[in-house]
Parts: structure tokens; C-alpha cells; sequence
């Protein structure tokens, strides 16, 4: 359905003279030995350069081999842990609770989220809550993983202090992801993935790295005034809910669902809510994250599951189209397409990005990867 | 830490030659009386008055007895069976599906959501999806039966299409509301009840009798332009997703969460979804419904988690106020303290609302509750 977009990347446009192509096992081969160096296990090493690179491979430039520095320093400095101990605390027949001992919270996440996955085909229902782990990447990395499966996958987690709630200014709760993956029989199969947020603050990193403004609305400055510029969120603004501003647009939607996704990774697990929330170069983070999975066979035929959700997604897609507005879209579908394009072509790594892999490459005596 | 705000009611001003106001327990005994007449078992019709009395003790006009002449017609038209045949279909530790038999709604959802609670008293987590139901009422109201038994509670129902998603006009997916209710120390405890879309069609059909215009930016008229007229957007027009028309502030978010909704309660349980799901007066509307229970008990003490939520709580209100809106509110805070006046000075039922009662009563040869 969609063979006139095969040439499609999201978030562009890409001029040769800021970007480099960059192959995207090249890369990944790049970010595991970056980790190796560092003394992580080759498994976890990769699962984590699985996750960066996908984030790159899916236009999500914000989340990918650019946060790499942050990563490296994170286990410099002795906030993340390279060897974890990580166990299971409490555990029943569709439920568990992990904790991450501050590892790298890809692996963490990654062991989590298969845990979740086995009781899921075990019970139909698997719920995993983490504690004591750090960023870990796009949301929905982890959700996704349910699909081989042909498992609905759910994946939260909170983050530090990003977002003024309605009422306040400063930053107090993370952009605390939603991501929510479902199998349908072709891809692209549908796949949320939302910070609870209008943007995310990665968003304003790439922006500022760009020298670009944002658009007004979506962030406030330090006095609760709309501001364009991104270096004023990230210092001494916040962003803002999604729903905006105040409460005619209902912002307070957006605040309610950031704060139910740190009830359920940070109370519930007893690891850090809030303001407490820390950042992976500080010791320790302490970032919880939350897995939700359901065997589609514990209600009806997964055949007949996912024959449905084609329906589903054929019938948003065939709608009545907005005359001022571009194509309608299926969740995933932007990413899914970006992906193949990259795979393929290649992954744009921009130039301040080249700078960061190249410094960490000096420094570990590795290799860049172009 | 709210006695200034003890004469506190949401959605004000209630004029008295425009509301009159009617005791909560007289409103009740009454909306029982009408379904006891039309054949529902006395059980269920208290069931169907709890939840619609406790929309308007909570201030959601919108939901409350407001709407039960659609629910008298529904019965009446046979779209809805007064004594249906609830069955459970599948069933595990942690989960079942439930067929509701077109029964009225809140009914079927109760029985849902007890069963939801007690599989996560025993298994830590109870996931129950539900079939060929109807309109629920407040999905709130399910969220917060997990409360009593210190559960956290989730409640999502899907709905007949009122939302155009984002790139389409028209009515395509429901307002699939997500509640999610929290236990804390003390009330009033963590409730979100949010439909997807910025605003709810309840919305616009009390600004419709109320004579009054909508704000830019809720709402689409039949060719996608904004229209600030509540009875276009019930004709012709289309309620917008959370985050609004097109992308920029990132309405395909409201829009991705309606779609999971309805991945879950309709095409999970295979009930309707999308445009088939129908009104509580047409036969059938085979609306679904999904329900979550998750017993903190299974992660950590129960007593730790609850003094966690009021720690949160607490520290969302003290944050630093934005200087140009007005207080920080905890999401169901003000429907708390909207209910305690109510209790205490009565319920103002709107004029037209008082009509429709009246007719009702007269209809079913029943005295009105004023």
C-alpha cells in the first residue's frame, strides 16, 4: 500500500556537506565495541547498539549514536554500572518485579522486557516493573520486541525532569514515554511511540545542535513564557504536556499520563519518580521502567487478531482526506519506511554528531566508523 | 490541604432559575426506578443510577442523568437487553474475555471489573476484556472500584466514531476515554479520566443546549476547518485528537492512544471498532470495553506504595506556581471536592436535563426526583 513512498526518510532534509552515510552494521559494530572497551559484556554490548542504531535506522535521530557520549561518561564517572547484578525481587505467575542494580538500562530493559514476554505465552499476561536502571533508549524498542512473537508489547519508563506540569513552572516530571507495539498479519504493523510531552527534550538537543528555533507552544522559559528557544528549555525552561499550556487544550492529559507512567516505573517499583529522577551521568539515575505484555491467543484466535488489525489499519487509511493536510498515517509506518530506505542507503550522521563519535572513538583507541 | 476549597464544584456557574439543585440519594433511588420499570433486575439498575449519579456528583454533566433518555431508548428499541446473558469466555490466572450480551453497559463493565480485581487480589494482575456491551458511563467510575481494595485500577471502553484522526475529516474512531485511579493515605487519590480527544461529545452537546460556542482548535466542521459550533460538530463535523489538527503539536498522539484503545477493546475482544461501533440506540452497538488491575502488593508493601502517592502528590502541589494560571491540581481532585459539596447541598440538574426526567417519569408512570 505504500509503494510511492519507498524513497521516503523521516525528519529531513539531509544535505551531503552536514551528513554522512554511515552503514548501519558498520555502526552497530562501532557502539558495541565503544561498550566492550568500557568493560560491558559483548550480549549487553550489543543490545545496546542494537537499541541506538535503531533509533537512528527509524528517524529518531534524537535517541540514537548522538546520546553516545552521554553513555560513555555515564560509566566513566561510575553511574552505570558495566557488570551488573541483575535479579528478580518478586515474581508470580504473570508478574515480576526487576531490579537493574544501575546497569545500562538497555540490557536491563532487554532481559525485563523477555521476562514480560515468556509469562505472556505462558499466562497470556506478562507484567514486568524495573527498578534501580537507567535511560534506556526509545520506548519503543521494547515493545516491538513483542512482535516476532505475535504478542502485543507495552513498554514505559520515566526520565529525569523535564516537563512543567499545568499550574507550574520548572522542570518536575519526565516526558515518561508510552509505547505501545501490535502484530497485524504485513508490516508495517502499528506502533505508538509518544513521549506524554508535545516534544521531547531530544528534540530540543538537535534543535540547538542545528542553531534552529522551535515552534511556539511547545515549551515555556524560566518564567512560564512561551519560548523558541531550545538552549532556554534545556537550561532553565520545561516543556510542555501534551495538550499545551494551561487547560484549553487539556494539558492536564498530557500531565495525568506522565505522572501514571511514573506512578507505575518509579512508585511502583520503589526506584525514583519526579524531580529524584537523575540523569545517566549521575549516581545513580535510578530510572524504573515498566512492561506490559498480552497474548492476543488468551482472547481470541491470533489469526484472527491480526486479520483484524489489517482491517483496522486499512480502514484508517482509506478515510475521507483532509484537503489541507498531508497522507493519513498509521503509527510506525514513517519509521518503518525510514528504516528500509536506511538499511539499504545508509544512516545520516550529522556533522556534530561525526565530532562526538569520533571523540569517543580517540579516546577508547577504536576506530570510527567512517 | 484543601479547606479553602471546600465550596469547591467544577464546570460553575449554576444559576438557580437555570439548575435546580436535587439530592444525590433522591436522583438515584429515581434513575433506578426507571430501568427497575423497564425490566432490568433491581441489582443492575442500582448499578446503572450509582454510576450516571456519580458523573454528576463529580461534575461530568456530560455523563450523567443527562443522558437517560438514550439509555430508556435504547431499552425500549431493544438495542439493549435488560437481562442479558453475561458469560465468560476465556479465562486464566490472569485474565479473561467477557461477552456482555448487549446489556446495559455499566452492568457489564461491573461485573468485568470485580472479576479484574479479584484475579489481582490472588495473581497480583487481573486483565479482563469485555464484548458486545454498551455505553459505560464515566470510564472513572471502574477505575476507582480498584480503590477500595487498594488496587491501582484501569478502565478503557472504545466508542462510536466522533473523532476525525489526524489527515482525515469525519467521524472515524471514538473518544476511547483511559482512566487510571491510584490508592494513596488519604483521598483524594490519583484519578485520570481523559477521553483521547481534547474534548468529548458530551462536551459539545452541553455547550449545544446551552447555546453556546465552542473554543477554536476543539473541533472540525464536514470539510476539516475549525468550527466553534457545537452542532456542527455533533451534524457534520469532527472532535480533533489530543494535541489537535495536523502534526505540529502532535495530535497524532491523542490519536495513536484512541487507536490503542480500541486495539484492546475492540478488536482484542472482537467486539466493534472504529466507524461499526455503534450508539446505545442502534442494535447493537457491540462497544468494548478493557479493564487492568494491578495489586502494588505484588511489587513492594502496599503501606510503601501509598505513602509513596501522597509524597507524589505532595510534591506536584508544592511545586512553583505559574504566575499567570491559577492553582496545581492532582488529577481527580477537583471531582473530589465537587462530590462533598454535592453530597451536602445537592446535584444542579440543568432545566433541559429536568425536562427529560420529567418525561421519562411520565413515560414510565414514576414520580420525578424535584
Amino acid at each position: 500500500m505504500m509503494n510511492e513512498l519507498l524513497g521516503y526518510e523521516k525528519g529531513g532534509p539531509y544535505p551531503p556537506d552536514e551528513y554522512v552515510r554511515v552503514n548501519a552494521g558498520r555502526l552497530k559494530t562501532f557502539v558495541s565495541e565503544v561498550f566492550v572497551k568500557l568493560g560491558v559484556p559483548k550480549e549487553d554490548a550489543d543490545i545496546v547498539a542494537d537499541n541506538l542504531v535503531a533509533a537512528d535506522l527509524r528517524g529518531v535521530e534524537s535517541h540514537g549514536v548522538s546520546r553516545l557520549r552521554r553513555y560513555v561518561d555515564g560509566i566513566k564517572i561510575g553511574a552505570v554500572k558495566t557488570r551488573p547484578n541483575i535479579k528478580i525481587v518478586r515474581e508470580g505467575p504473570a508478574h515480576a518485579l526487576v531490579d537493574g542494580d544501575h546497569g545500562l538500562g538497555q540490557p536491563v530493559a532487554h532481559r525485563a522486557m523477555r521476562l514480560a514476554i515468556e509469562k505472556a505465552k505462558e499466562n497470556f499476561i506478562g507484567v514486568v516493573g524495573v527498578r534501580n536502571s537507567n535511560h534506556y533508549g526509545i520506548a519503543g524498542y521494547y515493545a516491538r520486541m513483542a512482535l516476532n512473537e505475535d504478542l502485543i508489547g507495552i513498554s514505559l519508563t520515566n526520565s529525569r525532569p523535564l516537563v512543567a506540569h499545568t499550574g507550574a513552572i520548572g522542570k518536575h516530571i519526565g516526558t515518561n514515554p508510552i509505547a505501545v507495539a501490535v502484530p497485524s498479519e504485513r508490516e508495517p504493523h502499528f506502533l505508538l511511540d509518544m513521549a506524554t510531552s508535545i516534544v521531547t527534550i531530544g528534540a530540543m538537543e538537535v534543535a540547538g545542535r542545528k542553531g534552529l528555533e522551535i515552534p511556539e507552544g511547545w515549551a515555556i522559559d524560566e518564567k512560564g513564557e512561551y519560548t523558541r528557544d531550545p538552549e532556554v528549555v534545556i537550561k532553565s525552561g520545561a516543556l510542555l504536556p501534551l495538550g499545551g499550556l494551561g487547560e484549553l487544550f487539556r494539558g492536564y492529559k498530557g500531565y495525568g499520563l506522565g505522572v501514571a507512567v511514573d506512578v507505575l516505573c518509579g512508585v511502583l517499583t520503589q526506584s525514583a519518580w519526579g524531580k529524584a529522577v537523575k540523569n545517566t551521568t549521575e549516581r545513580y539515575s535510578n530510572v524504573g521502567h515498566f512492561f506490559v505484555v498480552i497474548n492476543p491467543g488468551g482472547f481470541i484466535s491470533i489469526e484472527e487478531f491480526k486479520r483484524s488489525m489489517e482491517t483496522l489499519k486499512r480502514e484508517l487509511k482509506s478515510a475521507k482526506k483532509h484537503p489541507k493536510l498531508g497522507r493519513i498515517w498509521i503509527h510506525g509506518e514513517k519509521a518503518w519506511l525510514t528504516e528500509r530506505y536506511r538499511i539499504k542507503h545508509g544512516i545520516p550522521i550529522y556533522v556534530k554528531t561525526q565530532e562526538i563519535l569520533k571523540e569517543v572513538a580517540e579516546d577508547l583507541d577504536l576506530e570510527p566508523p567512517f
